[in-house]
């Protein structure tokens, strides 16, 4: 019974009640009630299929990290949970608790940047390249959040160490762009901002400091809402006056590249900020190097991006698909991480930025290591491939070849035989029937696509050979069975 | 200060105060105190050259996993509390709850059979051959499990469906002879038994119904302490009879292979056993199947083989490194699983078995999947290979080469050519300094193990070349800019 299946094994099962349009089957653990309404939760199982997909997506990025030299670490699922207080703002009430059973409060990771800086503070590291793939996890409001899950992968990639300005700025954007393009998600755009640029704007626009991170977040929701209503939001939510607002307008409508930095540099306004002049003479200096690395058709200065977490310190940015199809409900699930929380563009595949002062947070002395990364929002991709794969076969085994035996009593020749392929390296299967008939056989390859089928009989043995069959023409020779492996390896080299 | 860092990230730190002798540099994240005491906790980081280890250890069982045509799958890290309630005996208390912080109790999965059998249920499974690679979680009581991590891998592979007898059961053998004897870890055998057996051992033996389980747990220890402790337990402490204790120490003291199940069959006490009978045949059939698998000179049918958990119902196996050199202390980690906890072997790699009526449990009809699999006690692997790689250089990384300049104001070309490189799929590093020292980026090919050096000059660019150097030899040749990565990729073809 439906009701009964409801008790089995579901973590955090969550009645979303406005959701009966949920797409069905997207969900591997979503289920329907008698009544026909949507029952939903916070996690999935992945099956083989998603999980085919899932490794060559992983194939994919891990790829790219190695090309760049990138370390790969791996931290614990928890963390003493006064690691991660402080760190999230509003956000932590998301933050998963475990019991007090005795012993050290815990929590489950929330990201894997935090952990980032506490292994680099607990372990000394002062210069690393690393990437991180795991799963995080987040309580999300069920309400807020159709379709995301509680637990999901980031991919993050960071450079931590004191260099010379922009340089591994740039190599992150530069990996964004090489990921995005592989992964073959339509087109692309990657939106660059600074938070000293955002900050000197909001100083020359009359904002008070201590409004600068409020008005921050209101400025993050322009890729949702019209400038009006942020506008609004600003002056009657958080009390801005009309004039600093319609400054701010003028400059976060500006987007442009290398030119629009050079031209704010001598905007009156701006170039009276510091601040400001340090984003902006970096952000010139990012472009000059996105130029080398041929990456600038793709990237574009938005002094609207705001993105939402505190503890970013330079050059924020967020990748954002330009051309997705119809958008499954799930792709609001946001793996690009931390800051993608609120900002977050139906569209945004990556994010990240520039931290020099959080690894400082877990050193006894304070000392700083300056770090910035990008996380690559892996749950989106997934869904995408997906949706994509839904119509296709994919495999979900690499088998190169079934034996098989189209006659009785000949089990222990199958046997032998396939552990003679397997001793030579060959991806072989066997039915684990002592009489399999034929036909249910060569459906087993039909169905999982294996491509080949050595097929032994009385006479195939009496003469040493093996009959090896391709399965999509149904050709059939007879191979000697010395030479099988080879005809094997030879036959099947892409796979 | 120590002290300070003890504050930082130390997830279920514990103090081990007996364990002054604790190998230093083992643990990525003990501490010494300042006494000298050794401070550990339950988890640990893992670091890039542990990592690599890992990743090595991975891709060997992958491999393998996918020879014999597994699928992959992957469940949440949390489950419904009540999914793994009653599932692991008195071992439950050593379960980790997620803190109550609204809608249903979760807990961290103890394993990854139980959730299996959730998903196979689920799902409604009735066929499939799988492998699940994941972190579980145990609250060990660090008392008796020294080294023991509370996070830790599992490997699992499992054959779920209905079969003809001991073929698939065979196949987890030969599984576990050819990850052993790949991963090159030394000897070691596989010990066979089965549940069926030992019950009708312990029936003939005139043990209680109701002392069966109790009885068995006491047997499990003939691997770590001696007979008469063994025999002593039963009488004394679990009132058995002495005669009923002396004969199940007849029989438990036999080892043999096919041999061994043919006496037993014409044994007077044990033939009387219906399940005892129907176990010594499957073992007999077993033993046919692995001498066509080339594996019986590794195992052994070993009556002293118990093991720990409830779940299993016909065959159970566990393998063991005969000649190990020094056992670190955190060897006794046994990631083979839920019974090695029990019953543990200080060289045990492997364990599992056949449980046919798990899946049952999870089924609202009580439906049931006959499964039997095999756990690969990972995490011993890995300090096995830590301690023989601990001298050793082990790259972390796979740059296949480092674009470097002598010269002066060349980062802009520096950083062409990296991004040239990049997009032709070459692995390759440079330096994110405006001017290094040559010396500094040979020293970093030289600590990372990058094997070639791509040099820029004034001269080079000039005319249309890159100095190709050969970190070990020292060697230099100019190649034309047009031939270098088919150049690069010719000598890193190993790579």
């Amino acid at each position: 019974s439906p009701a009964g299946m409801i008790n089995l094994g579901m973590a955090s099962l969550r009645l979303y009640a406005g959701l009966v349009g949920y797409p069905s089957g997207f969900c591997a653990r979503s289920l329907r009630t008698l009544s026909g309404m949507t029952v939903s939760q916070g996690t999935r199982d992945y099956n083989p299929k998603q999980m085919a997909i899932r490794e060559k997506v992983f194939n994919t990025i891990i790829s790219c990290f190695k090309r760049h030299g990138a370390e790969n670490i791996d931290t614990p699922v928890f963390e003493l949970k006064e690691t991660l207080t402080g760190k999230y703002g509003e956000d932590s009430k998301l933050i998963y608790d475990l019991k007090d059973q005795g012993g050290e409060l815990l929590s489950l990771r929330y990201d894997l940047t935090v952990p980032f800086a506490r292994y680099l503070a607990m372990n000394k590291v002062t210069n690393i390249k690393r990437y991180h793939i795991a799963k995080v996890y987040r309580r999300d409001n069920p309400a807020m959040t159709r379709g995301r899950y509680r637990e999901f992968y980031q991919c993050d990639f960071d450079i931590a160490g004191q260099y010379d300005p922009m340089i591994p700025d740039a190599e992150c954007l530069k990996i964004v762009h090489e990921i995005l393009s592989e992964l073959e998600l339509g087109d692309f755009r990657i939106k660059v901002n600074d938070r000293r640029i955002l900050d000197g704007m909001f100083a020359v626009c009359g904002v008070p400091d201590d409004k600068f991170r409020t008005i921050c977040s209101t400025v993050d929701k322009l890729d949702k809402v019209s400038w009006e209503d942020v506008r609004s939001e600003m002056v009657k939510e958080k009390g801005l006056s009309e004039e600093a607002a319609d400054q701010i307008g003028q400059y976060v409508s500006l987007q442009g590249g290398m030119d629009l930095a050079e031209r704010l540099l001598q905007d009156a306004k701006m170039s009276q900020s510091k601040q400001a002049c340090a984003g902006l003479t970096d952000m010139k200096q990012l472009f000059s190097y996105l130029q080398l690395f041929q990456v600038t058709d793709k990237v574009v200065f938005d002094l609207s991006l705001a993105r939402g977490l505190d503890y970013y310190t330079g050059v924020i940015y967020e990748a954002i698909l330009t051309q997705t199809g119809p958008v499954p409900v799930a792709a609001a699930q946001n793996g690009a991480g931390e800051k993608a929380e609120e900002g977050v563009s139906v569209g945004s595949v990556a994010g990240g930025g520039r931290y020099d002062g959080l690894v400082g947070m877990f050193d006894p002395k304070g000392r700083k290591v300056p770090c910035v990364g990008v996380s690559i929002g892996i749950e989106r991709v997934f869904s995408i491939m997906e949706q994509k794969a839904s119509a296709e076969k994919v495999r979900t085994t690499e088998t190169q070849v079934m034996v098989a035996s189209a006659q009785k009593n000949l089990l222990e020749e199958r046997l032998r035989l396939t552990a003679e392929l397997w001793n030579a390296g060959i991806k072989a299967e066997v039915m684990y029937k002592k009489n399999p008939k034929l036909l249910s056989q060569l459906q087993h390859c039909e169905d999982s696509g294996i491509p080949l089928v050595a097929i032994l009989g009385e006479q195939e043995l009496k003469d040493g050979v093996v009959k090896l069959r391709t399965v999509h023409s149904r050709e059939e020779i007879d191979v000697s069975r010395d030479k099988l492996v080879e005809e094997i390896k030879r036959r099947t080299s892409d796979v």
